[in-house]
């Protein structure tokens, strides 16, 4: 694990994205709609994907534990896709990309788990990183 | 989860309460003699209590995860009823009332898990928050 | 930890129960009209009720880890007073009330915690057990 | 959560991929001569993804914890892409699906941590279910 | 993972033990008499190493998830030597060695620091299997 | 737990040694040349050590949670001996000691864990404190 101790604190923030696939516009009206029979997929999932956040440094061994000190979690759909957008901020010695990626990756992982008894073509694409700020070099993809 | 990045760390203390009602003289003494089969309650009680302090933020989806810097769990036993007392202090940019809170329940919990084998009428009653100090406001309740 | 190697697994269910007593109509309203800035209220704590269930023997020194099979969350509003109803089912050769009792302080803190940066006078009052199957003895309490 | 107290225990597999995508052929290099600073990645990634298996039902709310009975992880490499490849299986009441999902998906991010000290263009592509055996229905894309 | 789909459950046991070694007479009494400032050092290791044994599998790659039915753990001093065993049983399809040696350890480092502050001398020394049950070979060693 | 939030915060360092014993030079070969079945033992378990390290407080009732700095995990084979060593490293108002023995303990664990099916005489020596910087005292055992 990098040592850190030396770094200084600066204001991080990254923004990940991870797109889940439905297979039919009833998935996407059952969700808008509230009828998944395992309950309401975004706030659940916002609710995972927080946690998510939180515990990337138990999951991932050379992860820095740190001070998740914002989350917001987005969700926009766009025909049969729905982007998940997980914005992550912290005040401190390294950047949060990784717990950005790892919030996205839960979330739609939840989303799969909870729409796989009305959907089984429901698939998970493109895991990314779309813009993070502070630390040696800024990112932005869009 | 709130973003908390731009705020100033002070010093933050709550005391949250609960409260354990159980059926019988017997039980009391039982705790006070040391002769509950499952162990000493109140030390096993105040570990897992220190421990759930600690994974608030595991638990609960917007709570920042933050450094618990001091944690004292008290007991004090008035009839039937043992109320339990949980101080929480951090030096932080938001508050501890939640973790106190937890805490509080995690020992109601346990005492209610150790003392079931000898006493089927354990109850947990009420549990809030007592004090609270830093932050925008302070909180006395008594 | 007691010694149930020699038990007979059977189903088991347990019912808890725990109350949330908010200081205002406004704040059920906000809750009822998804109106709360920390997202929707019921869905978010179920989801947290789900997992504080499932981590009852992380807490908790003496509880068996076991498979909990089923667990539905429901919520009933009365006045102030919001009665949150934990359902936990395995089949096992242990009971699952205290990981009912767990979820449903789970469940109340996390309402606490959502609430508070609208209501300052939320209150958790009672969880007990209100039923049990299973076992050596059932047990009703309503 | 599903309520599965009813269904028998049968045999159950599920295979997942992941792809995780390098810039170039030197990041390739410095897996498999072992030069990457953070050390053995594709070691180091499968126990992450063991371990993120096994905690699948610590993060998914409506995910039932079961008893992770084998578990193998395999990496392909070819051109700039690696694939991932988690194998799960038990012997329990339901699926294992979302298990080695998430297994392939921690496995790819701990990748992309281990590698972005080297490479800042690592990208992880489609998560999916290749294969699933037991249950209702099997299931087979490839 | 080895994979245990095929095998069947029987009893398994396992015995551990680890020593842990302090520096003078004054710290076993302070142990003895309760007056060790952080609390009853026999109970809150004991709480601390059943969780311990539970979390077996959450901290080794390898080490499969299985229902710990029983947990016992034990002190003895000599001289300034204190012996902890722990026991373990389940019914399932593989061995419980890891999760004693692991709870022993636990117990251990609890130990140490919990003495810490009143004894810089604490040595944790040999952690070894002293019996195992169940599987392939019994194992005896004392 | 005590009370540190009046403490300045400083660098902290600690190395922390564990001696695993094999029975055979055949497992030291098995190690060197990648040859042991369950994987490469030194990776898997420094990424199980890293992850130890940082769940510390997670196990321990009165342990501070703290945010490690840095982690690096050495193995010195010497005949029959494998010499690990643990080095953690905070900015912060307590010390790592116990965060780097737990650490050391874990990756003994795995070690045993993973040779445990090629050899059935694997032993855990002594888990001692080497070094400590930092805090009211220095500390220096080689």
């Amino acid at each position: 694990m990098v040592d850190i101790t030396q770094k200084q604190s600066t204001l991080r923030t990254a923004v990940a994205q991870a797109i889940v696939r439905v297979s039919s516009e009833e998935t996407i009206r059952a969700i808008e709609q509230g009828k998944v029979p395992k309950g309401d997929v975004f706030s659940m999932s916002r609710a995972a994907g927080f946690l998510g956040v939180k515990k990337t440094a138990d999951l991932l061994p050379d992860c820095h534990p740190l001070p998740v000190e914002h989350c917001a979690i987005d969700f926009t759909v766009q025909g049969l896709e729905i982007q998940i957008k997980v914005l992550v901020k912290t005040f401190y010695k390294t950047g949060v990309e990784v717990e950005a990626m790892h919030g996205a990756s839960i979330v739609a992982l939840n989303m799969y788990d909870m729409l796989k008894p009305i959907d089984k073509g429901v698939e998970i694409h493109t895991i990314k990183l779309l813009k993070k700020t502070g630390g040696k070099s800024d990112i932005l993809r869009e």
